[in-house]
């Protein structure tokens, strides 16, 4: 056949628009990563450091129990709350690294963390509902709570407090109204962690207040001190969020998990069942035997811990200084605020002059971040090394030295 | 470590409760093929006849380039909307199948249709839309909706129409105030299809009433008779969704796809980048692949042509009449009004007195779906040779034959 046009729209009549939620803002490290796509098109190198995701892929183990899967299983939908065998053994690893029992129907298999945070918002919140975010902050939280007609109340951390919000802090602003409290620790973007006895006691303001407490863990196994608790050891009420995207690296894949509390699972399967059908299956499959590739994931997790030092000691060298080191996770939010105040122009103008990719601060906190960048050192060593002498060289952060 | 209990709520203090949002009826056919996982895994077969899924894995050029993939690309996150190879190819897919030009920036690769729904609904209803949906149908057309504040306005039809809502009729629903229509054709439950005159009608439709109108494309590809059209020829307004899941016979990769007006590929950007991040990277790789294994997908279609064949011969044998043949997809929606009132306990008791599974009609219309049942022919002509046998020997269908 060959192409013909299809008939046009008779701009005379009414056109249907977009609706005012779809006004949430873009999560910008993608866009970051459409614009060092384009340059890569265009032949030209980047070194990427805006995207949290590892340069290695899924482990040996994982790949391999896919590759037999495509020989043998059909890889149709499974259960909306994910393989039983999946479910059972991520409720193992609860009792094997925390100590903590979960029953495994109160675990559920997700298309990556970002269904578990549709999931876990809808169930737990309805529309006007008000959720306390630590700014800076994963993007997604609050655009995605935007979108669902939920309200995000900023609770502004800062680098003297280690970019953590405090009990006190949280118990003010219920005292303002609040349904719940989101807090990821490792942070995302500072890579800083709630000491336990912190999150002991914002379990215990949440209890007190009637909250939800939701808790991203997706950053666990990813620490380079002592190792991060689950809030399940403090607060059996929690919804804990995780991922193989990170720790596992396995982002692509889109396989994640919750454990909920008991009167939310039929609710969660409902909205699971009705929303995403069930978890990829591929990626439940590689998922089940990606617990098995415990010395791989330790390895990559020694890089980390390389190209954390790395950039902990040459980044302030090209005059990125005032750096708090991180806890865990693979970022590093570094204050730009001697050369802008314009965060998403410098990342943009350093890309083009350096091809070093990362992601602006405006991304994790509207304002404040104007003053920020976010890198992320989850790719090869070798890159970040280059990514040091490349910013060492480049001249506007000479000039600042 | 050994397990131990996580610290228990203290039932004295408030307990923050699901929302009523979460209160949405389940996707029955999950939960019926939960009650089937139960019974096999108890070591009873199941006739599966309730999930519209192939038996069939994904084509043999989608396996092995995943394959392939699993030995040298990362898999990591992909552009939210999609790889630009995929999204230039499925543009393609528009002008070899229905000689229609589409940019491959219209085009939007997602996490399955289910994907698609939510993004569609969020970019172009806001709360308290109202939204006119043929009844029967997909029942999380209606749930999607209505988790995300959206009024569903069911379009009664009936099996005299062919199950298809008449262009008068949306007029009639517009007129008392619309946001959008939606329409599958081929249909599920009911495999019916619209005629394309009956199409380019209701696109006018909604072209003077200023409605969105969505296509629900999946089923293309796998009709009986004359082929499907896409809307897109008759309105290039129309937001298309489809899917790999069903001619392409990939239903647990999760990965479909839609086709929107420029005008909304910004909004469902931020929104695919907030809410899903990338769809799966694996299934997008053996997408991709999917679309050289003609033969074979070909070969699975004339399968479900004979076992739909077989169906319409034997069912009324067992006492099963007055089902509309199907045009398209791989269902038929047979009315069991002459042995029940009640299709959820019905399918339950076919179920455990037979060892078929089917799904009741409730899911796809809560009043007048009590008296009907779905009866899906993707699995294996075998299956379906020896459900009709059980069928016809089953004492309560027989009693009234």
């Amino acid at each position: 056949m060959t192409a013909t046009e299809p008939s046009r729209t008779d701009l005379s009549l009414p056109q249907p628009r977009a609706s005012a939620r779809s006004g949430i803002a873009s999560f910008i490290v993608m866009d970051v990563m459409a614009a060092a796509a384009m340059r890569e098109a265009a032949g030209e190198g980047v070194i990427h450091m805006e995207v949290g995701q590892p340069a290695t892929p899924a482990p040996k183990t994982a790949r391999e129990a896919l590759a037999r899967a495509l020989e043998t299983d059909t890889l149709g939908y499974t259960l909306a709350m994910g393989t039983p065998a999946l479910r059972q053994r991520i409720a193992r690893h609860y009792r094997d690294t925390y100590g903590v029992a979960v029953a495994p129907e109160r675990v559920v298999v997700t298309a990556g963390s970002s269904a578990a945070f549709v999931l876990a918002f809808l169930a737990a919140f309805d529309s006007g509902a008000r959720v306390a975010l630590p700014s800076p902050g994963y993007p997604c939280y609050r655009h995605i709570l935007t979108a669902l007609g939920c309200v995000p109340v900023m609770l502004e951390t800062d680098a003297a407090g280690r970019w953590m919000a405090t009990p006190e802090q949280i118990a003010a602003a219920a005292a303002g109204g609040l349904a719940g409290l989101l807090i990821a620790s490792p942070a995302n973007p500072t890579g800083t962690m709630l000491e336990p006895e912190r999150l002991r006691a914002i379990c215990e303001v949440c209890r007190k207040h009637g909250l939800w407490f939701i808790s991203d863990e997706i950053y666990h196994g990813l620490t380079y001190g002592a190792p991060a608790q689950t809030a399940l050891a403090y607060n059996d009420d929690a919804i804990v969020i995780n991922s193989f995207s990170k720790y596992y690296s396995m982002t692509g894949w889109r396989v994640g998990w919750m454990v909920v509390p008991e009167r939310l699972v039929r609710a969660i399967e409902r909205l699971a069942q009705n929303l995403y059908i069930s978890p990829p299956a591929p990626a439940q499959v590689a998922a089940l035997a990606a617990f098995e590739a415990g010395e791989e994931l330790e390895a990559n997790r020694r890089v980390y811990a390389a190209s954390r030092d790395l950039l902990l000691r040459e980044l302030p060298k090209a005059g990125l200084t005032g750096i708090v080191p991180a806890d865990g996770a693979f970022y590093l939010y570094v204050d730009v605020g001697a050369f802008t105040d314009d965060s998403l122009a410098f990342a943009r103008l350093m890309l083009e002059e350096t091809g070093v990719a990362a992601t602006p601060g405006v991304d994790f906190d509207a304002t404040r971040g104007r003053r920020f960048l976010r890198f992320s050192y989850a790719g090869a060593t070798a890159d970040m090394a280059e990514a040091v002498r490349r910013l060492q060289g480049w001249a506007r952060l000479k000039r600042a030295r």
